[in-house]
C-alpha cells in the first residue's frame, strides 16, 4: 500500500479497478498533475466507465455540504454501493491530498474501504477544473464506484459548472440565504435537479422552502419535464436524508427513462473533449517561458503594431507550431 | 447621448476617443455580447491603445473595495487623470449596465465627465473574463483614460487573474480577515505589488498589518526587486490614500525603469491573444446545438467508444469545421 513512484499504467489501473486505495489515489495525483501519462491511463480506463451515476452537490459555504454528503454516503453504504467522493475547492491552488481535512471532514467513513474520498484543488495546470475533474470521475467510475459525488463550493460560476459534469445536480440551501435576488444571482435555480433546504430545524426553514418552490414554478416546463423537488433536511440527525435518497432514486429512473442521461452525459462528454483539445493546444502553443510563434505575437500585440484578433488569427491558422 | 441600435463602427470609435459617454459604453456592451464587430472595433481602437495605466483592485468581500476604488479615484481626479473603471463580478450572469448598483456605489464620480464606471459580470460568453476584460480595458485606454482600474472580489482564482490583467495589483485586507493559511490559500502573498490593510481605525490593524510583512519577507527576492509595501488606510475618511496614491506613482516608475511593464504586458497580451483564438476555435468546433464533428465524437465518448484524448486528437488534427 505505500509503494511509489513511476509505475506502469497497465498494472496501476488493473489494481485500481481491483480496489486498492493507494492505486486510484495514485491515478488521481495523475490526473492533478496533468500527467503525460494520462493519455494512456484514459485509453485504459474507457472500457470500464460509463457505469457510475455522477451526482453534483452544490451550495453556499455555511449550508451543510460536507455534513450532508456524508449523511448521503452513510446511506449510500447502507444499501450496499460503493461510492467515490471527489471535494473540489476552485479557491485553493493545493490538492487536497496534500492538506488536512479529508479524513476529519469524512471522518465517518475515513475508514471503509468502499468509500473513495478525495479533494482536488484547481492546480492552477492548463485547463483547470473543467479539465481535471471530468478525468477524476472517470478514474473513480472505472474502480467500481457505483456512485461519485462531486461537491463543489457555490461561489458563482462553479454551479453551473457542477451541473454540466453531473447526471443528478442536488443545490443545497439553508434557512435565511436563500433571498430570491441572491438565488437567482448565483444561477441556483437552473442548475438543480433537487433542492434541499438543510438545517431545517432552524428558524425560517419553511419560508426558505415556499420562496425557492414559488420561484422555480415560475418558468414553465413541457409534458414529461423533471420538476425539481424542494427537501428539507438536518443532516446533522440524518433527518430527512431517506427522503432525499429516494427522490435522488426517482431521478436516476427518470434520467434513465427520459432520454435525458444520454443527453447529458453527451453534453459532459463535448466538455471534456473540448477541455483537453484546448489545453492541448495551448500547450502547443507555447509555455508561459518558451520563445514560440505566440510570444512573438503577443510582444507585437504589447507594443501596439498588431490587434489581438488579427494575431490570434496568425496563431489559429497558422498553425502555431 | 441616446441614439441606439447599430452605428458604423469608426464613427463609434471616434465619438468614444472624442469623450462620449454613450459611445464608450456601447462599445464595452459590444465586447460584453462578444459581437461580431469586435474584430473591427480592435482593429481601430488599436493605434489608440497603450497609454493607460491599469491598476488590478482585489480584496475579500468585506474589505473596503468599492470605498477605496472610489478614494482613489477621487485622488487620480485631483491629479487631472481621466479614469475608466471595470467592476468585475464573476459570481454575476447578468452585466451591470443592466443591473442597479453603480451610480449608486460610485456615487462620488456619477456625473464626472472624466470618470468612466462600467460593471461586468461573467456572461458566460466563450472565453469568460479572460477573454473580456482585456478587450474593455482597451475601449477604456482608447478612449483616453489615464488609468483603467478593475476591480474583482477576491474569491480564489480571481486575485490571480486580475494580476494577469493589471500593470499594478493592489490587494485589500482588513483587520481580522487576513490569518496566514487563509491569505496563502488564496494565493495572495504572490499577485500584490502593494497591499493595503483598509479600515486601519479598528482594532488588531496593526497585527493584521506585522503579520502581512512577516509573510511578505518570507520569501527570497533578488536585488533591483520590487518589494511590496504594506499601507493602511481609512478609505471612507480618506486617510492613507494619499501615501497610497505616491506608491502607485512610485510602482509605475518602477515599472516603466525596471523593464518589467514591457514584460507585464507581453504577458497580458499572450493570455488575451490566447483568449480570442480559443473562442475562436471553440466558436468553430460549434456551438452547443450544432450537429458537427466535435457532437460525433462526444456521442462516441459518451457511448464509450473512444476515449476522450483520442477523440481530442481527432478534433485538433482533423481541423474540425
Amino acid at each position: 500500500m505505500t509503494r511509489r513512484g513511476a509505475q506502469a499504467v497497465p498494472d496501476l489501473v488493473a489494481r485500481a479497478r481491483a480496489g486498492e486505495a493507494a492505486a486510484v489515489a495514485r491515478l488521481i495525483t495523475l490526473v492533478e498533475d496533468a500527467s503525460p501519462l494520462l493519455r494512456e491511463v484514459m485509453a485504459a480506463l474507457n472500457p470500464h466507465t460509463g457505469r457510475a451515476h455522477v451526482l453534483g452537490i452544490t451550495g453556499a459555504p455555511g449550508v451543510g455540504k460536507s455534513t450532508s454528503t456524508n449523511a448521503l454516503v452513510a446511506g449510500m453504504r447502507r444499501a450496499g454501493k460503493r461510492v467515490g467522493v471527489l471535494a473540489i475547492d476552485p479557491s485553493s491552488p493545493f490538492s487536497g491530498g496534500a492538506l488536512l481535512g479529508d479524513r476529519v471532514r469524512m471522518g465517518d467513513h475515513a475508514l471503509d474501504k468502499d468509500v473513495y474520498i478525495r479533494s482536488m484543488g484547481a492546480r492552477g495546470h492548463l485547463g483547470g477544473l473543467a479539465w481535471s475533474t471530468p478525468q477524476a470521475v472517470r478514474v473513480l467510475d472505472a474502480a467500481g464506484c457505483d456512485v461519485v459525488v462531486v461537491e463543489t463550493v457555490g461561489v458563482g460560476q462553479s454551479e453551473v459548472e457542477v451541473a454540466g459534469l453531473a447526471d443528478t445536480t442536488l443545490v443545497l440551501l439553508a434557512p435565511g440565504m436563500g433571498d430570491g435576488i441572491q438565488a437567482a444571482k448565483a444561477g441556483i435555480l437552473e442548475v438543480g435537479d433537487l433542492y434541499v433546504v438543510n438545517k431545517a430545524d432552524r428558524e425560517g426553514a419553511e419560508r426558505t422552502r415556499r420562496e425557492l418552490r414559488t420561484m422555480l414554478t415560475l418558468g414553465e416546463r413541457p409534458e414529461g419535464a423533471w420538476r425539481p423537488p424542494v427537501l428539507m433536511t438536518v443532516a446533522s440527525t440524518g433527518e430527512g436524508v431517506d427522503d432525499l435518497l429516494g427522490e435522488l432514486d426517482r431521478h436516476a429512473v427518470w434520467l434513465e427513462e427520459s432520454g435525458e442521461l444520454t443527453r447529458r452525459r453527451t453534453l459532459r462528454a463535448r466538455r471534456e473533449v473540448e477541455a483537453i483539445a484546448l489545453a492541448a493546444l495551448r500547450e502547443r502553443w507555447g509555455g508561459t517561458d518558451s520563445g514560440d510563434d505566440l510570444e512573438v505575437l503577443a510582444a507585437s500585440v504589447a507594443a501596439g503594431e498588431t490587434d489581438p484578433y488579427a494575431a490570434a488569427d496568425r496563431l489559429v491558422d497558422g498553425g502555431g507550431d
